[in-house]
Protein backbone atom coordinates (compact mmCIF):
# COMPACT_ATOMS: atom_id res chain seq x y z
CA UNK A 1 0.00 0.00 0.00
CA UNK A 2 1.33 3.76 -0.93
CA UNK A 3 2.32 6.08 2.06
CA UNK A 4 -0.41 7.90 1.93
CA UNK A 5 -3.10 5.12 3.90
CA UNK A 6 -0.40 6.44 6.99
CA UNK A 7 -3.48 6.73 9.35
CA UNK A 8 -3.92 9.78 11.56
CA UNK A 9 -1.92 10.34 14.66
CA UNK A 10 -5.22 11.44 16.34
CA UNK A 11 -7.58 9.16 18.10
CA UNK A 12 -11.11 10.38 16.55
CA UNK A 13 -10.93 13.55 13.75
CA UNK A 14 -10.61 16.46 14.67
CA UNK A 15 -13.22 18.13 13.20
CA UNK A 16 -14.82 16.14 15.79
CA UNK A 17 -13.05 16.60 18.49
CA UNK A 18 -12.16 20.38 18.34
CA UNK A 19 -15.39 21.85 16.70
CA UNK A 20 -15.64 25.00 18.70
CA UNK A 21 -19.49 24.46 18.78
CA UNK A 22 -20.56 21.52 21.22
CA UNK A 23 -22.68 18.68 20.86
CA UNK A 24 -25.92 20.46 22.67
CA UNK A 25 -25.66 23.43 19.80
CA UNK A 26 -23.77 26.21 22.36
CA UNK A 27 -20.08 27.65 21.94
CA UNK A 28 -18.49 27.46 25.78
CA UNK A 29 -16.57 30.01 26.80
CA UNK A 30 -12.72 29.44 26.07
CA UNK A 31 -11.81 29.48 29.92
CA UNK A 32 -13.35 26.01 29.30
CA UNK A 33 -10.97 24.59 27.27
CA UNK A 34 -7.68 24.00 28.52
CA UNK A 35 -5.11 25.56 26.18
CA UNK A 36 -2.57 23.14 27.52
CA UNK A 37 -4.11 20.20 26.21
CA UNK A 38 -3.52 18.42 23.16
CA UNK A 39 -6.89 16.59 22.41
CA UNK A 40 -7.19 12.92 20.51
CA UNK A 41 -2.96 12.49 20.85
CA UNK A 42 -1.32 10.50 23.15
CA UNK A 43 2.17 11.42 22.24
CA UNK A 44 4.51 13.80 23.57
CA UNK A 45 6.30 16.38 21.72
CA UNK A 46 8.83 13.89 20.19
CA UNK A 47 6.35 11.58 18.82
CA UNK A 48 3.85 15.20 17.57
CA UNK A 49 6.89 16.36 15.86
CA UNK A 50 7.45 12.84 14.51
CA UNK A 51 3.90 12.99 13.29
CA UNK A 52 4.20 16.01 11.71
CA UNK A 53 6.65 15.37 9.27
CA UNK A 54 4.91 12.35 8.14
CA UNK A 55 1.80 13.18 7.96
CA UNK A 56 3.61 16.01 5.77
CA UNK A 57 3.48 13.83 2.71
CA UNK A 58 -0.41 13.40 2.79
CA UNK A 59 -1.26 16.85 2.89
CA UNK A 60 1.40 17.62 0.39
CA UNK A 61 -0.70 14.97 -2.03
CA UNK A 62 -3.90 15.85 -1.57
CA UNK A 63 -2.88 19.49 -2.26
CA UNK A 64 -1.28 18.58 -5.37
CA UNK A 65 -4.74 16.70 -6.05
CA UNK A 66 -6.98 19.55 -5.68
CA UNK A 67 -5.02 21.40 -7.49
CA UNK A 68 -4.92 18.74 -10.22
CA UNK A 69 -8.61 19.81 -10.82
CA UNK A 70 -8.03 23.39 -12.07
CA UNK A 71 -6.45 21.33 -15.06
CA UNK A 72 -10.05 19.74 -15.33
CA UNK A 73 -11.49 20.72 -18.80
CA UNK A 74 -14.54 18.54 -18.63
CA UNK A 75 -15.84 19.88 -15.16
CA UNK A 76 -19.25 20.50 -14.37
CA UNK A 77 -18.51 23.68 -12.12
CA UNK A 78 -15.67 25.10 -11.20
CA UNK A 79 -12.96 23.12 -9.03
CA UNK A 80 -13.29 23.10 -5.39
CA UNK A 81 -10.72 25.21 -3.46
CA UNK A 82 -9.82 25.32 0.29
CA UNK A 83 -9.84 28.35 2.65
CA UNK A 84 -8.30 28.21 6.21
CA UNK A 85 -8.75 31.43 7.88
CA UNK A 86 -6.49 31.19 11.27
CA UNK A 87 -7.20 33.42 13.74
CA UNK A 88 -5.22 34.10 17.14
CA UNK A 89 -3.88 36.00 20.18
CA UNK A 90 -0.69 37.57 19.16
CA UNK A 91 1.98 34.96 19.36
CA UNK A 92 -0.57 32.07 19.64
CA UNK A 93 1.46 30.66 16.52
CA UNK A 94 0.19 31.77 13.35
CA UNK A 95 4.08 32.27 11.99
CA UNK A 96 5.07 28.68 12.93
CA UNK A 97 1.84 27.02 10.94
CA UNK A 98 2.59 28.95 7.93
CA UNK A 99 6.29 28.08 8.17
CA UNK A 100 5.63 24.21 9.13
CA UNK A 101 2.44 23.56 7.87
CA UNK A 102 1.42 25.41 5.18
CA UNK A 103 5.03 26.09 4.13
CA UNK A 104 5.25 22.40 3.40
CA UNK A 105 2.98 22.51 0.85
CA UNK A 106 3.37 23.15 -2.99
CA UNK A 107 3.72 27.27 -3.21
CA UNK A 108 2.72 26.70 -6.77
CA UNK A 109 -1.13 26.17 -5.51
CA UNK A 110 -1.10 27.78 -2.25
CA UNK A 111 -1.73 31.24 -1.20
CA UNK A 112 -0.93 32.88 1.92
CA UNK A 113 -2.94 36.39 2.86
CA UNK A 114 -1.93 38.69 6.00
CA UNK A 115 -4.62 41.32 6.81
CA UNK A 116 -2.95 43.75 9.02
CA UNK A 117 -4.41 46.84 9.50
CA UNK A 118 -6.85 48.47 7.12
CA UNK A 119 -5.46 51.04 4.66
CA UNK A 120 -7.28 54.50 4.03
CA UNK A 121 -8.47 52.96 0.55
CA UNK A 122 -9.46 49.60 2.73
CA UNK A 123 -11.03 51.58 5.37
CA UNK A 124 -13.45 53.54 2.62
CA UNK A 125 -14.95 50.24 1.26
CA UNK A 126 -16.93 47.41 2.75
CA UNK A 127 -15.17 45.19 5.50
CA UNK A 128 -15.39 41.93 3.24
CA UNK A 129 -13.65 44.52 0.37
CA UNK A 130 -10.43 43.33 0.54
CA UNK A 131 -11.02 40.04 1.44
CA UNK A 132 -12.64 39.28 -1.89
CA UNK A 133 -9.34 39.61 -4.46
CA UNK A 134 -7.89 37.14 -1.70
CA UNK A 135 -10.24 34.21 -1.85
CA UNK A 136 -8.93 30.62 -3.58
CA UNK A 137 -8.81 30.41 -7.15
CA UNK A 138 -10.11 27.20 -8.43
CA UNK A 139 -8.00 24.19 -7.40
CA UNK A 140 -5.98 26.17 -4.86
CA UNK A 141 -6.09 26.69 -1.11
CA UNK A 142 -6.14 30.43 0.36
CA UNK A 143 -4.59 30.84 3.81
CA UNK A 144 -5.73 34.04 5.58
CA UNK A 145 -3.39 35.39 8.96
CA UNK A 146 -6.11 37.11 10.24
CA UNK A 147 -9.08 38.38 8.30
CA UNK A 148 -12.67 39.68 7.79
CA UNK A 149 -13.26 38.48 11.46
CA UNK A 150 -10.79 41.45 13.05
CA UNK A 151 -13.93 43.72 11.76
CA UNK A 152 -16.14 41.69 14.70
CA UNK A 153 -12.60 40.85 17.27
CA UNK A 154 -10.69 44.01 17.63
CA UNK A 155 -13.88 45.92 16.33
CA UNK A 156 -15.51 44.98 19.48
CA UNK A 157 -13.31 45.24 22.45
CA UNK A 158 -12.02 48.47 21.45
CA UNK A 159 -14.99 49.97 19.71
CA UNK A 160 -13.92 50.68 16.92
CA UNK A 161 -17.02 50.55 15.23
CA UNK A 162 -20.36 50.97 16.82
CA UNK A 163 -21.96 47.83 18.60
CA UNK A 164 -24.57 47.53 15.70
CA UNK A 165 -22.24 47.68 13.41
CA UNK A 166 -20.47 44.97 14.53
CA UNK A 167 -23.73 42.76 15.37
CA UNK A 168 -24.68 43.51 11.69
CA UNK A 169 -21.70 41.78 10.89
CA UNK A 170 -21.98 38.85 11.99
CA UNK A 171 -25.16 38.05 9.53
CA UNK A 172 -23.06 39.79 6.72
CA UNK A 173 -19.61 36.95 7.66
CA UNK A 174 -22.64 34.24 7.41
CA UNK A 175 -24.17 35.39 4.38
CA UNK A 176 -20.52 35.74 2.34
CA UNK A 177 -19.09 32.16 3.47
CA UNK A 178 -22.62 30.47 2.20
CA UNK A 179 -21.70 32.20 -0.77
CA UNK A 180 -18.08 30.81 -1.21
CA UNK A 181 -19.37 28.01 -0.09
CA UNK A 182 -21.75 27.71 -2.92
CA UNK A 183 -18.70 28.89 -5.56
CA UNK A 184 -16.84 25.09 -4.41
CA UNK A 185 -14.61 26.54 -1.48
CA UNK A 186 -14.73 24.42 1.53
CA UNK A 187 -13.68 26.92 4.83
CA UNK A 188 -12.27 25.92 7.74
CA UNK A 189 -11.90 28.63 10.26
CA UNK A 190 -9.14 27.70 13.55
CA UNK A 191 -9.00 29.79 16.07
CA UNK A 192 -5.12 29.05 17.88
CA UNK A 193 -5.94 29.19 22.09
CA UNK A 194 -3.15 30.22 24.07
CA UNK A 195 -3.10 31.08 27.84
CA UNK A 196 -2.40 34.46 28.55
CA UNK A 197 0.54 33.70 30.76
CA UNK A 198 2.36 31.70 27.83
CA UNK A 199 1.81 34.94 25.55
CA UNK A 200 3.42 36.43 28.65
CA UNK A 201 6.82 34.22 27.90
CA UNK A 202 6.19 34.60 23.97
CA UNK A 203 6.55 38.11 24.94
CA UNK A 204 9.12 38.39 27.08
CA UNK A 205 11.21 35.98 24.55
CA UNK A 206 11.15 38.50 22.06
CA UNK A 207 12.71 40.77 24.29
CA UNK A 208 15.62 38.57 25.54
CA UNK A 209 16.92 38.71 21.82
CA UNK A 210 17.75 41.38 19.89
CA UNK A 211 17.42 39.99 16.47
CA UNK A 212 13.39 39.32 17.18
CA UNK A 213 12.91 42.76 18.49
CA UNK A 214 11.50 43.64 15.04
CA UNK A 215 8.62 41.05 16.08
CA UNK A 216 7.58 43.03 19.33
CA UNK A 217 5.33 45.63 18.95
CA UNK A 218 4.28 47.62 22.47
CA UNK A 219 1.01 47.77 21.31
CA UNK A 220 0.24 43.64 21.71
CA UNK A 221 1.17 44.39 25.50
CA UNK A 222 -1.38 47.20 25.64
CA UNK A 223 -4.01 44.20 23.92
CA UNK A 224 -3.06 42.17 27.15
CA UNK A 225 -5.10 44.52 29.26
CA UNK A 226 -8.17 43.65 27.26
CA UNK A 227 -7.43 39.68 27.24
CA UNK A 228 -10.83 38.75 28.81
CA UNK A 229 -13.16 40.76 26.81
CA UNK A 230 -10.82 39.17 23.72
CA UNK A 231 -12.01 35.76 24.84
CA UNK A 232 -15.83 37.23 25.02
CA UNK A 233 -15.39 38.39 21.76
CA UNK A 234 -13.83 35.30 19.76
CA UNK A 235 -16.41 33.44 21.66
CA UNK A 236 -19.60 35.73 20.33
CA UNK A 237 -18.28 35.29 16.78
CA UNK A 238 -17.88 31.38 17.05
CA UNK A 239 -21.41 31.40 18.02
CA UNK A 240 -23.01 33.70 15.55
CA UNK A 241 -20.32 31.89 12.50
CA UNK A 242 -20.18 28.49 13.47
CA UNK A 243 -22.00 26.93 10.89
CA UNK A 244 -21.94 23.08 9.14
CA UNK A 245 -20.31 24.58 5.92
CA UNK A 246 -17.31 27.00 7.52
CA UNK A 247 -17.25 25.45 10.95
CA UNK A 248 -15.05 27.20 13.96
CA UNK A 249 -11.78 24.69 15.55
CA UNK A 250 -10.48 25.98 18.56
CA UNK A 251 -7.30 24.96 18.62
CA UNK A 252 -5.53 24.25 22.25
CA UNK A 253 -1.74 26.28 21.13
CA UNK A 254 0.23 26.35 24.69
CA UNK A 255 2.26 23.70 22.70
CA UNK A 256 3.41 24.97 19.66
CA UNK A 257 4.13 21.36 18.33
CA UNK A 258 0.37 20.03 18.84
CA UNK A 259 -1.20 23.38 17.06
CA UNK A 260 0.74 22.63 14.20
CA UNK A 261 -0.03 19.24 13.91
CA UNK A 262 -3.83 19.78 14.08
CA UNK A 263 -3.98 22.63 12.05
CA UNK A 264 -2.43 19.91 9.17
CA UNK A 265 -5.10 17.11 10.66
CA UNK A 266 -7.48 19.81 9.77
CA UNK A 267 -6.43 20.72 6.49
CA UNK A 268 -6.00 16.62 5.41
CA UNK A 269 -9.55 16.04 6.84
CA UNK A 270 -11.10 18.68 4.87
CA UNK A 271 -9.05 17.61 1.48
CA UNK A 272 -9.83 13.78 1.82
CA UNK A 273 -13.73 15.18 2.75
CA UNK A 274 -13.28 16.69 -1.44
CA UNK A 275 -13.08 13.01 -2.14
CA UNK A 276 -10.68 14.03 -5.61
CA UNK A 277 -9.17 11.64 -8.19
CA UNK A 278 -6.66 12.28 -10.58
CA UNK A 279 -7.89 13.82 -13.58
CA UNK A 280 -7.80 11.12 -16.73
CA UNK A 281 -6.27 12.28 -20.12
CA UNK A 282 -8.09 14.05 -22.13
CA UNK A 283 -5.83 13.05 -25.04
CA UNK A 284 -4.67 9.43 -26.20
CA UNK A 285 -1.49 8.54 -24.59
CA UNK A 286 -0.05 5.94 -27.06
CA UNK A 287 -0.72 8.79 -29.76
CA UNK A 288 1.61 11.24 -27.80
CA UNK A 289 4.10 8.37 -27.33
CA UNK A 290 4.68 7.73 -31.02
CA UNK A 291 4.70 11.51 -31.80
CA UNK A 292 7.46 12.41 -28.87
CA UNK A 293 9.01 9.50 -29.85
CA UNK A 294 9.38 10.65 -33.62
CA UNK A 295 10.76 13.70 -32.53
CA UNK B 1 30.22 31.26 14.75
CA UNK B 2 26.49 30.90 13.75
CA UNK B 3 25.47 28.61 11.58
CA UNK B 4 24.99 31.07 8.55
CA UNK B 5 28.72 31.35 7.93
CA UNK B 6 29.03 28.23 6.48
CA UNK B 7 30.17 28.59 2.76
CA UNK B 8 28.82 28.50 -0.53
CA UNK B 9 29.17 25.19 -1.86
CA UNK B 10 30.45 26.42 -4.91
CA UNK B 11 33.96 27.32 -6.07
CA UNK B 12 33.24 30.79 -7.24
CA UNK B 13 30.14 33.17 -7.49
CA UNK B 14 27.77 31.99 -9.44
CA UNK B 15 26.54 35.32 -10.39
CA UNK B 16 30.26 35.06 -12.16
CA UNK B 17 29.78 31.53 -13.07
CA UNK B 18 26.49 31.14 -14.97
CA UNK B 19 25.96 35.09 -16.01
CA UNK B 20 23.93 34.81 -19.18
CA UNK B 21 26.50 37.74 -20.54
CA UNK B 22 30.18 36.47 -21.30
CA UNK B 23 32.86 38.82 -20.30
CA UNK B 24 33.25 39.96 -23.82
CA UNK B 25 29.72 41.24 -23.60
CA UNK B 26 28.05 38.78 -25.65
CA UNK B 27 25.54 36.48 -24.76
CA UNK B 28 26.69 33.09 -26.37
CA UNK B 29 24.25 30.90 -28.42
CA UNK B 30 22.44 28.02 -26.05
CA UNK B 31 24.32 25.06 -27.81
CA UNK B 32 27.55 26.06 -26.32
CA UNK B 33 26.17 25.82 -22.48
CA UNK B 34 26.38 22.24 -21.74
CA UNK B 35 22.86 21.15 -20.03
CA UNK B 36 24.60 18.33 -18.37
CA UNK B 37 27.18 20.37 -16.61
CA UNK B 38 27.45 21.50 -12.96
CA UNK B 39 29.34 24.64 -13.19
CA UNK B 40 31.26 25.70 -9.88
CA UNK B 41 30.08 22.11 -8.07
CA UNK B 42 32.92 18.98 -7.70
CA UNK B 43 30.25 16.40 -6.03
CA UNK B 44 27.58 14.30 -7.36
CA UNK B 45 23.43 14.27 -6.78
CA UNK B 46 24.32 12.49 -2.89
CA UNK B 47 26.46 16.07 -2.19
CA UNK B 48 24.31 18.30 -3.99
CA UNK B 49 20.93 17.75 -2.37
CA UNK B 50 22.64 17.98 1.02
CA UNK B 51 24.23 20.86 0.04
CA UNK B 52 20.65 21.96 -1.01
CA UNK B 53 19.33 20.76 2.67
CA UNK B 54 22.43 22.60 4.70
CA UNK B 55 22.16 26.18 2.57
CA UNK B 56 18.30 26.27 3.04
CA UNK B 57 18.81 27.22 6.45
CA UNK B 58 20.78 30.15 5.09
CA UNK B 59 18.39 31.20 2.37
CA UNK B 60 15.47 30.98 5.09
CA UNK B 61 17.72 33.38 7.48
CA UNK B 62 18.31 35.84 4.64
CA UNK B 63 14.49 36.12 3.82
CA UNK B 64 13.39 36.37 7.28
CA UNK B 65 16.04 39.44 7.57
CA UNK B 66 14.73 40.78 4.11
CA UNK B 67 11.00 40.49 5.49
CA UNK B 68 12.24 42.31 9.06
CA UNK B 69 13.15 44.97 6.80
CA UNK B 70 9.69 45.74 6.54
CA UNK B 71 8.86 46.58 9.65
CA UNK B 72 11.65 49.64 9.53
CA UNK B 73 9.46 52.51 10.45
CA UNK B 74 12.69 54.77 9.87
CA UNK B 75 13.39 53.99 6.70
CA UNK B 76 14.76 56.08 4.02
CA UNK B 77 12.72 54.81 1.64
CA UNK B 78 11.14 51.65 0.93
CA UNK B 79 12.47 48.45 2.38
CA UNK B 80 14.12 46.43 -0.42
CA UNK B 81 12.55 43.43 -1.83
CA UNK B 82 13.98 40.86 -4.77
CA UNK B 83 12.20 39.78 -8.20
CA UNK B 84 13.32 36.23 -9.02
CA UNK B 85 11.87 35.37 -12.38
CA UNK B 86 12.18 32.02 -13.39
CA UNK B 87 12.02 31.19 -17.18
CA UNK B 88 12.50 27.36 -19.14
CA UNK B 89 11.36 25.20 -21.68
CA UNK B 90 8.33 23.07 -20.76
CA UNK B 91 9.58 20.49 -17.70
CA UNK B 92 12.87 22.46 -17.31
CA UNK B 93 12.23 21.88 -13.54
CA UNK B 94 10.04 25.35 -12.88
CA UNK B 95 8.08 23.27 -9.97
CA UNK B 96 10.69 21.71 -8.21
CA UNK B 97 12.26 24.87 -7.88
CA UNK B 98 9.51 25.96 -6.25
CA UNK B 99 8.74 23.23 -4.37
CA UNK B 100 12.10 22.39 -3.33
CA UNK B 101 13.66 26.23 -2.93
CA UNK B 102 11.20 28.73 -2.88
CA UNK B 103 8.85 25.90 -0.78
CA UNK B 104 11.58 25.98 1.87
CA UNK B 105 11.63 29.64 2.03
CA UNK B 106 8.78 31.60 4.94
CA UNK B 107 5.78 31.50 2.79
CA UNK B 108 5.03 34.84 4.66
CA UNK B 109 7.44 36.86 2.95
CA UNK B 110 7.33 34.72 -0.51
CA UNK B 111 4.56 35.45 -3.25
CA UNK B 112 4.62 33.34 -6.02
CA UNK B 113 2.93 34.52 -9.49
CA UNK B 114 2.32 31.56 -12.22
CA UNK B 115 1.69 33.98 -15.68
CA UNK B 116 -0.11 31.19 -17.43
CA UNK B 117 -1.60 32.09 -21.52
CA UNK B 118 -2.97 35.37 -20.70
CA UNK B 119 -6.90 35.94 -20.92
CA UNK B 120 -8.85 38.10 -22.57
CA UNK B 121 -9.05 40.79 -20.43
CA UNK B 122 -5.12 41.12 -20.29
CA UNK B 123 -4.80 40.46 -23.92
CA UNK B 124 -6.60 43.66 -23.99
CA UNK B 125 -4.28 45.84 -22.19
CA UNK B 126 -0.54 46.72 -22.84
CA UNK B 127 1.64 43.06 -22.01
CA UNK B 128 2.96 44.59 -18.58
CA UNK B 129 -0.38 45.01 -16.78
CA UNK B 130 -0.56 42.26 -15.80
CA UNK B 131 2.51 41.98 -14.17
CA UNK B 132 2.66 44.97 -11.89
CA UNK B 133 0.22 44.05 -9.45
CA UNK B 134 2.77 40.90 -8.62
CA UNK B 135 5.48 43.02 -8.15
CA UNK B 136 6.95 42.31 -4.49
CA UNK B 137 5.74 44.40 -1.88
CA UNK B 138 8.67 46.01 0.37
CA UNK B 139 10.47 43.29 2.22
CA UNK B 140 8.86 40.31 -0.03
CA UNK B 141 10.74 38.27 -2.42
CA UNK B 142 8.53 37.35 -5.64
CA UNK B 143 9.07 35.08 -8.06
CA UNK B 144 7.32 34.58 -11.55
CA UNK B 145 6.90 31.39 -12.59
CA UNK B 146 7.52 32.11 -16.51
CA UNK B 147 6.89 36.61 -16.55
CA UNK B 148 7.00 39.28 -19.13
CA UNK B 149 9.28 37.58 -20.97
CA UNK B 150 6.73 35.35 -22.79
CA UNK B 151 5.62 38.25 -24.88
CA UNK B 152 9.30 37.96 -26.67
CA UNK B 153 9.63 34.22 -26.54
CA UNK B 154 6.98 32.13 -27.70
CA UNK B 155 5.70 35.55 -29.63
CA UNK B 156 8.61 35.90 -31.44
CA UNK B 157 8.74 32.05 -32.05
CA UNK B 158 5.24 31.30 -32.78
CA UNK B 159 4.77 34.77 -34.53
CA UNK B 160 1.60 35.89 -31.38
CA UNK B 161 2.71 39.81 -32.30
CA UNK B 162 4.55 41.26 -34.82
CA UNK B 163 8.25 41.39 -34.90
CA UNK B 164 8.57 44.88 -34.44
CA UNK B 165 6.34 44.61 -31.79
CA UNK B 166 8.49 42.10 -29.97
CA UNK B 167 11.72 44.24 -31.28
CA UNK B 168 9.91 46.89 -29.29
CA UNK B 169 9.31 45.07 -26.22
CA UNK B 170 13.06 44.52 -25.54
CA UNK B 171 13.54 48.05 -24.68
CA UNK B 172 9.79 48.56 -22.72
CA UNK B 173 11.02 45.80 -20.62
CA UNK B 174 14.74 47.26 -19.79
CA UNK B 175 12.78 50.56 -19.13
CA UNK B 176 10.15 48.66 -16.76
CA UNK B 177 13.17 46.77 -14.84
CA UNK B 178 15.22 49.85 -14.20
CA UNK B 179 11.87 51.44 -13.37
CA UNK B 180 11.49 48.19 -10.47
CA UNK B 181 15.13 48.40 -9.83
CA UNK B 182 15.18 52.06 -8.99
CA UNK B 183 12.29 51.52 -6.37
CA UNK B 184 14.38 49.06 -4.60
CA UNK B 185 13.88 45.84 -6.15
CA UNK B 186 16.74 43.53 -6.53
CA UNK B 187 15.94 41.09 -9.68
CA UNK B 188 17.51 38.25 -10.48
CA UNK B 189 16.32 36.21 -13.58
CA UNK B 190 16.75 32.90 -14.55
CA UNK B 191 16.56 30.73 -17.58
CA UNK B 192 17.01 26.39 -16.71
CA UNK B 193 18.40 25.18 -19.75
CA UNK B 194 17.36 21.66 -20.51
CA UNK B 195 18.24 19.45 -23.72
CA UNK B 196 15.85 18.21 -26.15
CA UNK B 197 16.38 14.87 -25.40
CA UNK B 198 16.34 15.18 -21.44
CA UNK B 199 13.01 17.09 -21.71
CA UNK B 200 11.68 13.49 -24.14
CA UNK B 201 12.18 11.67 -21.20
CA UNK B 202 10.79 13.68 -18.67
CA UNK B 203 7.71 13.92 -21.08
CA UNK B 204 7.65 10.14 -21.62
CA UNK B 205 7.78 9.95 -17.67
CA UNK B 206 4.65 11.97 -17.30
CA UNK B 207 2.93 9.25 -20.12
CA UNK B 208 4.17 6.29 -18.18
CA UNK B 209 2.31 7.46 -15.07
CA UNK B 210 -1.63 7.96 -14.71
CA UNK B 211 -1.15 10.21 -11.74
CA UNK B 212 0.44 12.81 -13.87
CA UNK B 213 -1.22 12.69 -16.80
CA UNK B 214 -2.93 16.13 -16.06
CA UNK B 215 0.76 17.76 -16.33
CA UNK B 216 0.74 16.80 -19.91
CA UNK B 217 -0.06 19.00 -22.59
CA UNK B 218 0.26 17.64 -26.44
CA UNK B 219 0.74 21.01 -26.96
CA UNK B 220 3.85 20.55 -25.48
CA UNK B 221 5.01 18.24 -28.11
CA UNK B 222 4.26 20.76 -30.49
CA UNK B 223 6.54 23.28 -29.39
CA UNK B 224 9.46 20.65 -29.55
CA UNK B 225 9.15 20.88 -33.48
CA UNK B 226 10.28 24.64 -32.82
CA UNK B 227 13.15 24.11 -29.94
CA UNK B 228 16.59 25.60 -31.90
CA UNK B 229 13.83 28.85 -32.44
CA UNK B 230 13.07 29.03 -28.97
CA UNK B 231 16.65 28.73 -27.91
CA UNK B 232 17.43 31.46 -30.37
CA UNK B 233 14.61 33.89 -28.70
CA UNK B 234 15.89 32.87 -25.58
CA UNK B 235 19.38 34.16 -26.22
CA UNK B 236 18.16 37.19 -28.44
CA UNK B 237 16.24 38.27 -24.95
CA UNK B 238 19.06 37.42 -22.82
CA UNK B 239 21.38 39.60 -25.05
CA UNK B 240 18.91 42.41 -25.20
CA UNK B 241 17.63 42.76 -21.55
CA UNK B 242 20.57 41.57 -19.52
CA UNK B 243 21.77 44.53 -17.81
CA UNK B 244 24.20 44.81 -14.33
CA UNK B 245 21.41 45.62 -12.59
CA UNK B 246 18.89 42.95 -13.87
CA UNK B 247 21.49 40.00 -14.97
CA UNK B 248 20.31 36.90 -16.52
CA UNK B 249 21.58 33.50 -15.71
CA UNK B 250 21.67 30.15 -17.40
CA UNK B 251 21.45 27.46 -15.47
CA UNK B 252 22.13 24.11 -16.50
CA UNK B 253 19.12 21.43 -15.61
CA UNK B 254 19.40 18.07 -17.14
CA UNK B 255 20.68 17.18 -13.56
CA UNK B 256 17.30 18.69 -11.46
CA UNK B 257 19.47 18.67 -7.63
CA UNK B 258 22.04 21.02 -9.52
CA UNK B 259 19.65 23.35 -10.87
CA UNK B 260 17.60 23.78 -7.43
CA UNK B 261 21.18 24.30 -5.69
CA UNK B 262 22.20 27.07 -8.04
CA UNK B 263 18.91 28.73 -8.11
CA UNK B 264 19.29 28.82 -4.10
CA UNK B 265 22.60 30.25 -4.01
CA UNK B 266 22.05 32.67 -6.83
CA UNK B 267 19.40 33.68 -4.19
CA UNK B 268 21.54 33.63 -1.10
CA UNK B 269 24.10 36.09 -3.51
CA UNK B 270 21.26 38.11 -4.57
CA UNK B 271 20.01 38.52 -0.22
CA UNK B 272 23.46 38.87 0.95
CA UNK B 273 24.63 41.51 -1.51
CA UNK B 274 21.65 43.59 0.11
CA UNK B 275 23.84 43.57 3.16
CA UNK B 276 20.82 44.18 5.50
CA UNK B 277 20.90 43.96 10.04
CA UNK B 278 18.20 43.32 11.94
CA UNK B 279 16.57 46.48 13.00
CA UNK B 280 16.66 47.46 16.00
CA UNK B 281 14.23 48.11 18.14
CA UNK B 282 12.15 51.34 18.28
CA UNK B 283 11.49 51.00 22.04
CA UNK B 284 12.15 50.59 25.48
CA UNK B 285 13.21 47.58 25.84
CA UNK B 286 13.53 47.45 29.79
CA UNK B 287 9.85 49.52 29.88
CA UNK B 288 8.50 46.93 27.80
CA UNK B 289 10.07 43.99 30.33
CA UNK B 290 8.38 45.97 33.36
CA UNK B 291 5.01 45.62 31.91
CA UNK B 292 5.02 42.59 30.43
CA UNK B 293 5.65 41.23 34.59
CA UNK B 294 2.98 43.64 35.65
CA UNK B 295 0.19 41.57 33.86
Amino acid sequence: MPDHTILSPFAEPLRRALRARAADGAVPPLADVDPHATPGFDGDKADGKAALATRSEELTRLQELLFAQSTRADAAGPAPSVLLVVQAMDTAGKGGIMRHVVGAMDPQGVDVAAFKAPTQEERAHDFLWRIRPHLPEPGFLAVFDRSHYEDVLVHRVRGLSPLATVEERYGLIRAFEEEITAGGTRIVKVMLHISKEEQRERLEARLDEPEKHWKFNPGDVDERAHWDAYMDAYRIAMERTDTETAPWFVVPADRKWYARLAVQELLIETLQGLELTWPEADFDVEEQRRRLAAG
